[in-house]
């Protein structure tokens, strides 16, 4: 009876949590869609006020005492169920917030506010020494916040934790070495096939017929329009407000199809996610994804394994074509679906294809893990970056901007983030093998632009579950294995065998 | 020292509390503008939380140590610097918010939320009978509110503080006791003399021209794009999320030039006071408008005094012709202002033109404190009602969807707000005749198209002071006297004699 009202208690308090988390996240949609520049300074203030009233929540001494009073009620659950799995992420937050001080907290806000604006300088000026002091100050950071959490197995963990939950440096580790000389094979057996044509994909495309296409056809695979919507930005995310409003934006070139087309597919792969949260989760921490890996898995699936396939513009092509037959119009669906899939070592990650993008992730996760460990210097990092960059993709970087200053990440402090986006890959194909088992037809659905059984699947098997589970424990569960490149090879193999016919 | 040290403490608690509210006014913004229908459950619970954690530190026990340690500080000070102005008004809301006790306002919240949907059915029903039991609960809580605030002059007071800090019932009362046989009579004489024809006002309209011509006005007259944007909604409204954010919403209809037209202008007029203020008050509850009537003295002044003159359209007549040569090209000048001014008494207070629309307010106040003097019971309400618009309007409301039970505010519970529209339309003529002595040539600047200096006597003597001074003070430092109908009253009768020819 007293559990029951101190579940009570500790739930109320984080809906609270929620409510201000959410608010927050509008605030920040707001910026990066609307708002106009002279409202930047006070969203600021806005943003770090409530930040902290929602940490001094999560920190607090009822949080502490409902947590403590709850263990043993806790023990005694079922541990799949709602209340066993919302105290136990209750706890992890609590914990995870409560080792790091207040003083780090705000060190590494003013560090990584100076950061960002030296890297941003740093970049446009291709001159990599103006960033390097911020980067040596965010690393000691990154080596102050691992203390916080000893005795650890590897000193990455911590920082990895926070997007990947449970999952361990070795682990990752012996994942990318399994992968690693596997797709630097095959892309060097690419390299020596005759280039596809991709040049359809740059001329001009009328702007509002690229949305029109892109909304027809997330709404043909399930966007709920009711409980989402689409803006536009500059950099694409999706973002949520709640199980009934989760929002995705993207961006329109008017010279080149790309970006709108697949950056709205796996924008709507990350809501989808999102939006099938069983309902119970909603308003507390464990309503959306399992971990960004698991997240990225959902988008990719939808961007690529199912965006960028021939099934899908079995069904597609003919619509697009039509809507853009000046373009399009003398282009047979193989020579489209060959473009699409075109395979090329480039220097920008965010511009990488299907088979090299992982490529880009690794050697970052590999240089993090090497600073971490010491092994490399921040002063070294330049080189040590050209000296992989060639190794894996067979280029050279021209210079810093396109190489180690590309990426926003180490300017926020974000270290431990990057696996999860060649995690996402992995996840995906493991989990389409799994779908091709279990929806033996999907194929012919796909060709048929039915894609309900497929979206019924994944709400069943994984949106439900929000971040009831960990990541490993979840593609378990579902899969019948823990995170594995196999599946993930041979889609690439079987795939690009094809396109480059060797 | 310790003074200053305490003065620092109140305003960066100040602080916070304005960070809250701005960031729920963008939850309320996004709610009117972009929120999909899905995202109402927990939008809800997102403002109600946040509207618990700014009230909880309003009336906490820190600003009122603050402000009891602050006061012989504040009683040394010029009252009408920033730091005097600050202490008053902070305390004047923390003394306001620790007076009504939370079980009311939880009372109050459920009360509306079921009076609105009980409201809205009524209304669609045209059945008082519906409505009836929620607003007599309603008046009860009011009676309630008005004795936490006992003391007072009349059982009205406390509610209309809340809009026109400072105001008196009886002033208000003699106010517009003065005023409504002249308005009265003055509606009767254009009754008697030839009706002016305003039919091209309802032709079909390019929805996007008229948006576009609206944003052309605003921008010439001052409207800062760089701290404000403008978005569609049903029912429009202004807000600020700070001085360097303030956004207006707009409606446009495809058959019906009046609303984007002038409402765009009402808006903007609103929103320059807003971008107005001293950049000092920002962050603080002094930034804004002094009062509600303040503020629509501000929207009136644009939408009417200035949107509905010869001299304004002589500028943007041609121009807007130009948009639309269909509609308009055989229109002249003359007949094109007649139309858009024409006088005609009608049932709905939103759609009435400036000659009739005080009396519908009047009419309104004169109900609310009848209602809460006990002398009219609400069973009576809607023949009162009925009676009162025969003898103010000429005209008997067919139905009471079309009569008592039109707005929207008394099932929100807010009595004590109506006041505030009739008042602006006043105080906009009383600052008026100010600007033409001090600005002498001012119509051939409008006739011009030249707004800059007129906007700038606003900035100087109205927007720059924010919420500091009480309205009635306000209006007696800018136009020598305190809130007066007589200016009011010579333009109606100047305007409309000459319009109506008698």
């Amino acid at each position: 009876m007293e559990h029951e009202q101190n579940f009570q208690l500790l739930k109320t308090l984080l809906n609270e949590i929620s409510d201000i988390n959410r608010a927050t996240s509008l605030l920040g949609w707001d910026q990066q869609t609307y708002m106009p520049p002279g409202g930047a300074e006070n969203r600021g203030h806005q943003l770090s006020t409530l930040q902290q009233i929602a940490h001094s929540k999560l920190i607090s001494d009822e949080m502490g005492r409902l947590l403590e009073e709850l263990a043993p009620f806790a023990a005694q659950l079922d541990p799949a169920s709602f209340e066993a799995c919302l105290i136990r992420v209750a706890r992890r937050d609590y914990e995870k917030a409560t080792k790091v001080p207040l003083e780090w907290v705000a060190e590494f806000v003013m560090a990584t506010t100076i950061a960002h604006e030296a890297w941003a300088k740093a970049r446009q000026e291709n001159n990599f020494a103006e960033f390097r002091p911020h980067l040596e100050r965010l690393l000691e950071l990154a080596h102050r916040y691992a203390s916080f959490f000893a005795p650890y197995d590897h000193v990455y963990d911590p920082q990895m934790d926070n997007f990947e939950p449970g999952l361990k440096t070795k682990d990752v580790q012996a994942i990318f070495d399994a992968l690693r000389p596997q797709q630097v094979k095959l892309i060097q057996q690419i390299a020596s096939r005759p280039q596809v044509d991709n040049s359809f994909m740059f001329l001009p495309y009328d702007e509002q017929k690229q949305w029109d296409f892109g909304v027809e056809v997330i709404t043909k695979m399930g966007f709920d329009w009711k409980r989402g919507r689409q803006d536009k930005t500059v950099h694409p995310f999706t973002t949520s407000f709640g199980l009934g409003d989760v929002r995705i934006t993207t961006r329109v070139y008017p010279n080149y199809l790309a970006p709108a087309l697949f950056g709205t597919l796996h924008e709507a792969g990350h809501a989808m996610y999102e939006m099938g949260s069983d309902p119970q989760l909603d308003r507390t921490p464990l309503l959306g994804g399992a971990s960004s890996g698991i997240h990225e898995s959902q988008s990719r699936m939808w961007e690529n394994l199912v965006g960028r396939s021939y099934p899908f513009w079995q069904h597609f092509f003919p619509r697009l074509r039509g809507i853009f037959p000046a373009q399009l119009g003398n282009l047979t669906l193989d020579d489209f679906y060959k473009g699409i899939n075109q395979v090329k070592p480039s220097f920008i990650r965010v511009e990488a294809d299907e088979a090299t993008y992982n490529l880009h992730i690794m050697l970052r996760m590999e240089l993090e893990i090497a600073l971490m460990e010491e092994k490399v210097s921040v002063k070294d990092l330049p080189e040590a970056w050209n000296s992989r960059f060639e190794e894996y993709l067979g280029l050279t970087p021209p210079n810093d901007a396109q190489g180690v200053l590309q990426d926003v990440h180490w300017s926020g402090g974000m270290m431990g983030y990057f696996p999860s986006y060649a995690l996402g890959n992995l996840i995906a194909s493991q989990l389409w093998e799994r779908i091709m088992v279990d929806i033996p037809n999907i194929t012919e659905q796909i060709r048929a632009g039915e894609f309900a059984p497929w979206l019924s699947w994944l709400r069943e098997k994984v949106h439900r579950h929000g971040s009831k589970f960990e990541p490993q424990d979840l593609i378990q569960t579902v899969t019948g294995s823990k995170i594995d490149p196999a599946p993930y090879m041979r889609y690439l193999e079987t795939k690009y065998r094809q396109i480059y016919d060797f």
